[in-house]
């Protein structure tokens, strides 16, 4: 039986490649760039005034002028007035173009305006002023021509706004998997139906298709009964139109548990099957060209936990988004579990005074019901080859809440 | 003028009430209960086999038992048998209901199977046997009726489930506020056109939105001409019609910018304006009844860490999300900023071999530029009261990537 780490190499090896797809640039958030965006033209693209003042010409300044002619008044989105002579001044506004003639702008703040006649004049109050102070010169942020974002971008608040500002309508992206999840097993009836004592409510396409949602991917949702020609015929039309299978249930030794021999009746290579661990230990996970199929077992918190530790970062990797690995956690009780087997342990955790993330194991009843993981935030992953976990040791930490 | 700290303070005093809805369960993820959620029968809802193997009386074991008969299979979603015999043993798979009669699994791992003519026989190979095990008794996580989730639940993917596995078909959840994105002025022209030499491409809009989208937020976008009669009737038509508005420019001391008058005149509450900060100074926060305003500077950088230092902490709060507080980080570098304002400087993060979050400034080149934000992950929150920040420091930290 393969260890929890030749599983995840397993899959690691086994990577597929996306499509790209073109998006209206404001629906391309959370998606990864997958093709240059450049600078249309100088950033900023004229100098700007960076302040609301007057714009004037340094060197008068410098020869001692403290008195300006006000000749105008420089709107944003205007074009550059010019100034009429080298003593003048313009006022600007924030964002307004420095006017021709002058490179340098005086703060309202450190001026006093006067009206003499028809004629307005500004006194300066500063002792100190800089060449183009309070411009924003052209092209200092990015020439012309220059790369601003690199494929591979992952396209948050900052990258869109400047996609739109180098006027990019859409962008090249990386297009999503597509994703079927399947639930099998004649035990489960739908959320709408009242069950019979024996029979319980379809609940782990629900856990699955919202921990793909909170990360942005979308899935459609499949119930197979335990019929096996029948679930045969399904799963072979799903492997055409879907990129990744999900399945939940049908792996264990059970007599109904099909899935292995209908999978390796459609040509789905078995890369492996049984991993060394609690939950989940009956994971089966196989591929057939570019589909990919991770069957895990039916309990909930089994699906939950082999989705969380194995299927998200996966997705996250072939998608090339950031943050596909576990982060790590403070164990803070003494634990202690015996089999030789990987054991992922619900826990609640906390940051502490000391900036530490502490996780702190959720008894449940050993039950496999998601009630019992409504006081989780994940699981630590205590490894196979120990057996007492101390408090204050630190293991991988997978969590349900986000992965952002 | 108002430290940051007390414009923080009054818009924590505005929180407005959000109405409820009722949403289809698996759309509802994300978004926070309205309604107490409980148990429609009980948790597990009868007696349920934890592995596959056989289902015997355990009084059978204790009087010396090790042989037991077959009598059928009980699969998941069958109806219970009945064991005809006390003697007798029925195979069972995993999550199916417990043989009347029977008490304990036995699980295939501990059992050999031999045929005898037509009989079959299982022979446990076990030395310990608990009564009960391997069974997930009726009603043990949750009695009928139980609270399973409080009003005020944030729903991810435990909780859908959950809501599934008790048959909601739908949930009342708190309805997202109705957002509007407006920016003005004259300089700026549609991400489609080219703009002249002197004019720039609209894109605070498209930050706003995505970090809005980011964090299951939407919005409607306007874009508003500098004229101010038509600006006022535009405006007032928004407020009848939205929850929150975000104007984005119009708010400096320029002689273009109309938007403080403007609200002044259609009833919203002036409750401060300018702040003692950079960048952002000019931030407006007004009220009108159950109307929330944020006017935010023009300028790129002012516009997002506003949006992130204020509004999107605000939204956070009325919607009853966890997490709308900033984390904090180690400052990675000597930093002086000597104005007697708080300073938000932009820094790209990670976390250290320590486990600590450590920001590192992002020179940029004092630009109010998305360009310089794509390499920050967000920004430092230096107080006001001081002027040399030390590397090791520890200060708040609002980011950029995501909030969750």
């Amino acid at each position: 039986m393969l260890t929890v780490e030749e599983a995840e190499k397993i899959i690691a090896e086994n990577l597929i490649e996306l499509n790209t797809e073109s998006l209206p640039t404001l629906q391309a958030w959370g998606r990864v760039l997958a093709e240059e965006v450049r600078a249309d033209r100088d950033f900023p693209p004229f100098d700007r005034a960076t302040m609301d003042g007057i714009a004037i010409l340094h060197s008068s300044w410098a020869a001692g002028q403290r008195k300006f002619e006000i000749q105008g008044t420089q709107f944003a989105g205007m074009p550059p007035f010019k100034l009429t002579n080298p003593q003048n001044a313009i006022e600007i506004m924030t964002g307004a173009v420095c006017p021709q003639g002058a490179d340098t702008i005086i703060r309202f703040e450190d001026l006093e305006f006067v009206q003499e006649g028809n004629t307005r004049w500004a006194n300066v109050k500063l002792n100190d002023l800089e060449p183009r102070q309070n411009l924003h010169l052209q092209g200092i942020d990015k020439p012309k021509g220059d790369l601003m974002m690199p494929v591979g971008t992952l396209l948050g608040s900052p990258e869109i706004a400047v996609a739109a500002s180098v006027g990019k309508t859409h962008l090249i992206v990386s297009q999503p998997p597509k994703i079927a999840i399947i639930s099998n097993g004649d035990e489960l009836v739908g959320i709408e139906e009242t069950p019979l004592p024996y029979q319980v409510r379809r609940s782990n396409v629900f856990a699955l298709a919202t921990a793909l949602a909170q990360n942005r991917f979308s899935a459609e949702l499949f119930h197979l009964p335990d019929d096996r020609p029948f679930m045969e015929r399904e799963i072979q039309k799903i492997l055409t139109e879907f990129d990744i299978l999900i399945l939940s249930g049908g792996v264990s030794q059970g007599y109904a548990d099909y899935i292995p021999l209908i999978l390796n009746d459609l040509g789905v290579q078995k890369l492996f099957h049984q991993v060394k661990q609690r939950p989940g230990k009956p994971f089966w996970f196989g591929r057939k060209d570019q589909k990919i199929v991770f069957a895990l077992p039916g309990n909930p918190v089994s699906t939950i936990m082999c989705f969380y530790r194995y299927t998200l970062p996966y997705l996250y990797q072939i998608s090339q988004y950031p943050h596909s690995q576990a982060q790590f956690a403070q164990l803070a009780q003494d634990f202690t579990f015996k089999p030789d087997l990987s054991y992922f342990l619900g826990v609640k955790t906390q940051i502490n005074a000391q900036g530490i993330l502490q996780a702190l194991p959720e008894a449940g009843h050993g039950s496999g019901d998601f009630a019992n993981l409504l006081t989780c935030d994940g699981f630590l992953e205590l490894p196979a080859n120990q057996t007492y976990f101390r408090a204050g040791e630190v293991f991988k930490f997978w969590g349900f809440r986000t992965r952002n």
